[in-house]
């Protein structure tokens, strides 16, 4: 068992708190009981489990680690004292797991099958960039496009918002001109949203291959990028915007309750 | 012009940033060019202006101030690094606000006029509940009515969140059952979200008065809250659950959308 912080192994786990060293090792560090079981489930390249015997009390999830353990991956045993050096919470469940970062290409993705997928540009917050590959994932789209200089999707807050859509869902790095290439080639509309935009968002016909277009949190969607149809939310308020993660879920849901009609009793 | 931290009135300022000062005060504290002219412009109760000129480089700024001042509101002049010391942003901007908290009692709010109200039940993230108010006051409700133990909407990260919806929403403190109380009383029906709801949120028909009632971050509706009609928003992914501000948006928009159905070009 590692009871010093700093063991190497440590260290390079504690280093992945630092988006430079997620994005050089191509990792992150998910912990807490919920995060480890569902990296599990979903099939999440788990590189290596960290576990704190003495804080870990949870049957579960020793029988998580077990089974990960069963198939091959690593584990590291530390201190209590260690494990709350690698968490940023408060009453550390004594579980994590050092995960893969899985970013695909845009020539490698489909838009058949999904809802659709969703382009964000500029997005700077990492908790509305969680929130919306959350319902990215409710709603049946097929994943992220990040474009510009954007948060990273595998900040620890990121991760938490997402609550396990991270590793469901898909994530591309992309820009406004690959995107737009790329999105003439599939036959697919970009969908903006814009309250200078005349068409309300609730009249519009949405194509059936379509990628959803947000702007940044402080400017939205500005000049040049590449969007073919532009709709607006209505607002009757002192406010001209929404939350980016708000606007981009009601948009959303208005295009699944096109794709999956409610079944009205009868 | 004060030029130390010590000071007693930059000492009263700074506690603001404590939720137990400001409730003992009654105050909270906003600053920012935006945020303080959306204050004056909405005529919020301002009692104290702050401004560091050696910061405040903005004509547009100075004149809000101005104006302020010239409508009897006291200013409080202040050196570059005691403004720092009451900011909590980096590259503050020289001037902020006291403001007077304002909180109504159920009894004295109206359904009339307003799209409903929205209820949370101890709902724990400032973000969330700022982010809710500003929703709220993009589709023309009421405000929002805490229940039970709730973070601060005064909370700075709920203020921003909020986007200048604090100064133009209503907000109340209430219990479950007085809620009950008065929406019976009003004839108004209490709306609640869950995934084991059988209807869905786009299938039933919205009472003209209402309240929209969402569960904790962590629980969402528990057992006991009084809500008379149940609806489910439907989801496809890993989650069972939305975020609570996304959540909330996409069923306020959805009654939005009822109460304002879009003009359909012809």
């Amino acid at each position: 068992m590692i009871t010093s912080l700093a063991n190497p192994a440590v260290k390079r786990i504690r280093g992945l708190a630092r988006r430079r060293e997620r994005e050089a090792a191509g990792l992150f560090f998910v912990e807490g009981i919920r995060l480890v079981a569902q990296a599990a489930d979903l099939g999440a390249p788990i590189v290596e489990v960290v576990l704190a015997p003495d804080l870990l009390h949870s049957e579960f999830a020793r029988g998580v680690a077990d089974r990960l353990a069963a198939g091959g991956v690593p584990v590291l045993e530390v201190s209590g004292k260690v494990f709350a050096g690698l968490s940023a919470k408060e009453g550390p469940q004594g579980i994590g797991a050092v995960v893969r970062q899985q970013w695909m290409r845009l020539e490698d993705i489909s838009l058949a099958g999904f809802l659709g997928w969703i382009a964000l540009d500029a997005v700077a917050d990492p908790g509305n960039l969680g929130t919306i590959l959350r319902t990215s994932d409710a709603v049946g789209a097929g994943g992220v496009i990040l474009l510009g200089h954007t948060t990273d999707p595998y900040d620890p807050t990121a991760v938490r918002a997402s609550m396990g859509a991270i590793f469901a869902q898909r994530l591309v790095r992309s820009d406004a001109a690959d995107l737009a290439r790329w999105a003439k080639g599939q036959g697919a509309t970009i969908v903006g949203t814009s309250d200078r935009a005349t068409d309300d968002y609730r009249t519009v016909t949405y194509p059936e291959k379509l990628i959803l277009l947000m702007g940044s949190e402080r400017q939205g969607l500005t000049e040049g990028m590449p969007a073919n149809l532009m709709v607006r939310i209505p607002m009757v308020g002192v406010s001209d915007s929404l939350n980016l993660a708000v606007a981009t879920g009601v948009v959303l849901y208005e295009i699944f309750s096109r794709r999956h009609p409610p079944h009205i009793p009868s």
